[in-house]
């Protein structure tokens, strides 16, 4: 007995949907960068888009395309997160001979050792991202993205404070910001080089251990380059342009400064959507 | 003596920015609706665009701009949610005298009477947001959003289940569901309408209390309504087609359903994103 | 045809229940204080015990006591957050007559005015909590707490930076810290004053606007009060004893104080769990 | 020179602390069950008290403590993750000399092989947790615990409908549940087990992938176990009294089930808190 296949009946009104799919899967995978091969915990969202015509997508084949590209990963690890959503986006195409666009949007936390001002070595907590976007074989749209943390000192306090007090004074009101980068990507981008630029755009990183030299040091250097969220998005935008220069003027890029005001109960915000040929002129 | 304006200082790089602003703003404020006046919690985050030739945007004028009109509606209560982010976007260009755009988000808890299949009188939590971009006097895009939580009855189980063990069983999983309604709106769509409208698209609405003779019936009912998400999408179209049709062709619609799938561990997702003058072809 | 009561089925196993309830209940209530009416909007926990020869609680109930005492809160405001809960624990033991125990757990957005260092009047947010256990009439125990967000500038990173660069300097990274006070109460504690507690026991308390002198008094006196959150654990312990030393030494305290480091990218935690009588050792 | 150790400064206050210490630590650290090597992503939050004489917690030393036994893992896994944390407790008493007790909290998400009932198979993914509290050397706590996604069907409502339209109807709402074990561990307990008990003692388990012969076993297996929160709490009771019956008296259990009411906008819950000794009698 063959069972019914509700999905496939047509719908009972004619509209087509721009996105169906499933959210929220956890898996682990394997990527093999040039330098080293880690595994990591990604919460992954895949979507195709439907005809008027079908009723159902057929939500089980997502799960099974994924699942067979993360084992895929376990034998040959994946060059990329970016790549194996690309990966994802292309088989979702086949599986769904019905759709003409597919998406696969991807998060992980990540991990990378860092030196501290005296020397120390830690290991610090990031989030890396991809999104795929393909229309047909080939014809595929890839992003990747960094959530990085680390801290401002604001630049008006500062100047407010040395004004009325003479000019000794550097205080200021200090805090943790969180970047995010996210830049199309032809293959030319690694998020090593992004989380490193986040990271040297804000006032200052920030480290899991600090002894007391330490955190002498990264206080002292953020209050020498004290930042508006705006200063630090204007620098995330100089240092990205001057890597990332000779790429096509049409490669688009998001940059974001969330800073955790330490003397506001809400966040401060700020943003540029724009592509590298933008940036240049 | 004059305290410094740094907000005013040439910035060290000539880019321009996209959107800076404040996140997270959390508020009482009063709703005069034509049957009766709400007081909403709202959480506000308000933006405007920055020149190239300026370092900061002056947050704190955000936070004026917000508080006074908060104020405002405490006096005289706002029409709407939309209204009184369209009054916020619009002073905060008057306040920001070099942008060139504005743009302000607020959602709240919202709460209305329902009535149980038996007739119980059951009062019901709701999610309503607004979204305005100002671009100058009068010139304003208005969005109205709803997030509302139903229930979902598969119709691919119930139907293999059927073919299974002969035409008697109706019985399938069911789940949680949220349904998020997002309209443009020139003044002309009440929130009200879009939760009934979302309640009515999906297999059931849902209730706080329901004795044993209302849990029958809102389960029978769902069994009698089985939907994909992909179908609680479609007649959230075909419904606001319905209401909608003499809007203008221009007015957009964002439809999402999302199914916190009892028999996995991940969420099914639908989605359009269309206009009415599209809906209508 | 009467309806099956399944919930009074004897369970397959004998084993009784610590707490069986519902959770994430929102509700709109209405508390007047002695100086000003408010309405809350609340996130509510309600829990009875189960014995061994009881299938089901019949939650239905608890969703009928919650909307009964919501609804008469609107006609009749309670007197407070925790005395509204502490009649929903005592009717939840009247409808579940075989209960020998109830829990109701309360928690809502609240605001107050307040005045920066340079007299600007802003309304400023804050989180209130109630938690009451009954275990019989008037066998009540009653908790009240409070989320208070404000500042803290590290002592340590100021003594080091003082010591290497001369007496001159006070810089030292400072960031935004929640400090939650839970305490016992027999009707004497005003959640304002708890507020009032912690702000008072922070390096500053925090505002939402903030013209440039403003800015400058904040910083300037988070950095006159540098606490780590020892300190200001400790700060929260004297103020409360100096505020409620004549109550009976059995009264139950707890004091937080939680930083997010703008050095790391973790947070930093301190805690008293303690009572008065302790406090007065 | 040297630089100014202010933790070690006596505090203004007399109040010794309960608990001082960091939350929100993200770490990469190796175990090594029986069976396999597992790479694990885990939050850590780690505790001392502190003394009335003491100022500071020095809180530095918990990042390179734990920093220290994570970079161990690295070398030679640990044989679990509650092993790994009672490494961490005890060393963090080792370091601050002046504590009589240390906490450390750990949870990481997990994932495991699972077989469909049409014999498919998928990896599924599962929270775990660990909890350890040293008072010194061999004077430990530790527990483990486990958090499992699964399904409930009502049994109120499938009978209701069975009695109101004749003895052929299954139907009832189902929906997704979520189960907690935490069990004190002296090193018996594998956190796989747990796991499995969860499943067990859900309505049903579920899947990541479904094809539709597996979709109408898992449903209709469901419907065929229905269960209220309250049930499952018990068959968790009763599997874990099988499977641990020999443990010592005083080994502290404690378990719940969270449904997510397909019927309702609010939870259903259920808990049980107990030891093996009380599950006996």
């Amino acid at each position: 007995m063959s069972l019914p296949d509700v999905q496939s009946w047509p719908p009972r009104s004619r509209f087509k949907l721009s996105r169906v799919g499933i959210q929220g899967i956890r898996k682990q995978v394997f990527i093999r960068w040039p330098q080293r091969t880690v595994q990591l915990i990604v919460d992954l969202d895949v979507f195709v888009d439907l005809p008027a015509f079908k009723k159902g997508s057929d939500l089980s084949r997502n799960s099974e395309v994924i699942e067979e590209i993360v084992e895929q990963s376990a034998r040959q690890p994946a060059p990329s997160l970016e790549a194996m959503c690309a990966d994802i986006a292309q088989q979702l195409l086949r599986k769904h001979d019905y759709a003409t666009r597919s998406e696969v949007h991807a998060a992980a936390d990540y991990f990378l050792d860092r030196v501290t001002p005296s020397g120390r070595r830690t290991m610090e907590p990031y989030r890396i991202m991809a999104q795929v976007m393909a229309t047909g074989e080939g014809n595929i749209k890839r992003y990747i993205g960094v959530e990085v943390m680390g801290m401002t000192a604001c630049p008006c306090a500062m100047e407010t404070i040395r004004e009325a007090c003479g000019r000794e004074l550097g205080m200021t009101h200090n805090q943790r910001n969180v970047v995010t980068i996210i830049m199309e990507s032809r293959g030319e981008i690694d998020a090593d080089d992004l989380i490193a630029i986040a990271e040297a755009s804000m006032s200052s990183p920030t480290y899991e251990i600090l002894k007391r030299a330490d955190e002498k040091e990264v206080v002292m250097y953020a209050h020498q380059h004290p930042k508006f969220v705006e200063d630090v998005v204007r620098d995330l935008l100089t240092n990205i342009l001057h890597k990332y220069r000779d790429l096509p003027d049409d490669v688009e890029v998001v940059v974001r400064s969330k800073s955790l005001e330490s003397i506001h109960k809400h966040d401060a915000f700020a943003e540029r959507t724009t592509t590298i040929g933008e940036l240049k002129n």
